[in-house]
């Protein structure tokens, strides 16, 4: 899913016309410090390509993506001694830059991060809980067949 | 890393003696309802095996976690008509079950979700920023080599 690519920042700096900080690259991927970042050491790593969002994306990433993830979670943890990392997608909806990129933001405990886990609900009862687990589960039927 | 599993609920969960609103599973990863969710649909993707973050797993983990990660983003879209989805892990810090969790997380613009993408900062300067990309840049090439 090509979009608008030329006129991407996230393109640009894997092609090497934007300059960035960058820490990782592979034939297919790219990572670099966020400029605003949440946390000194918080990087965003990117496919190459132009693709949207992780739903977007060819299977034959999905395995490299996730290798760089944990690696650059292991860099990161070690390069500025965090004690955690958050790792995060926002697949269109707070999506600020609409090219796939995944967070790796180091953490520390009382780092003043807000919470960002809530409020919290809960389901109305049991039907409400089934009914929306069967339709997940329906789906990930269809989606596999 | 096998860490006090048998305390563990998710691997309660992943050996069938809790119950639990599941939505996938495969020989090496189930998934289920969170009971706290931030919205219906909330689903939590866990390897069976006990391993506390994504930095511990095994790489033969890698692939399968990130095409489920895929398979859940794109069947809760569509099972509860959302517009977007939260991908996040908690590594240790703000992780409350000691057990790899993805969260699969559905979003719909103005869903009062707090902003947790803030405060952002900004490196104090040039060589701030060169600091901490080298460090992390140096890390990723010992982990490599």
């Amino acid at each position: 899913m090509v979009v608008e690519a030329s006129s991407c920042v996230f393109c640009t700096i894997a092609d090497g016309t934007e300059p960035a900080a960058i820490v990782y690259e592979s034939g297919e991927l790219i990572a670099f410090l966020d400029n605003h970042p949440l946390f000194p050491g918080h990087v965003l790593l990117c496919p190459r390509e132009h693709y949207v969002t992780l739903l977007d994306i060819p299977s034959r990433l999905n395995a490299p993506l996730m290798d760089a993830t944990q690696l650059l979670a292991r860099a990161v943890e070690t390069a500025v001694d965090a004690e955690g990392t958050f790792i995060a997608v926002n697949n269109r909806v707070s999506q600020t830059v609409p090219h796939l990129h995944i967070h790796v933001i180091p953490r520390r405990r009382r780092d003043g991060l807000r919470g960002f886990f809530w409020p919290r609900q809960r389901y109305h009862d049991d039907a409400a809980r089934e009914a929306v687990r069967d339709a997940i589960e329906r789906e990930v039927h269809k989606l596999l067949s």
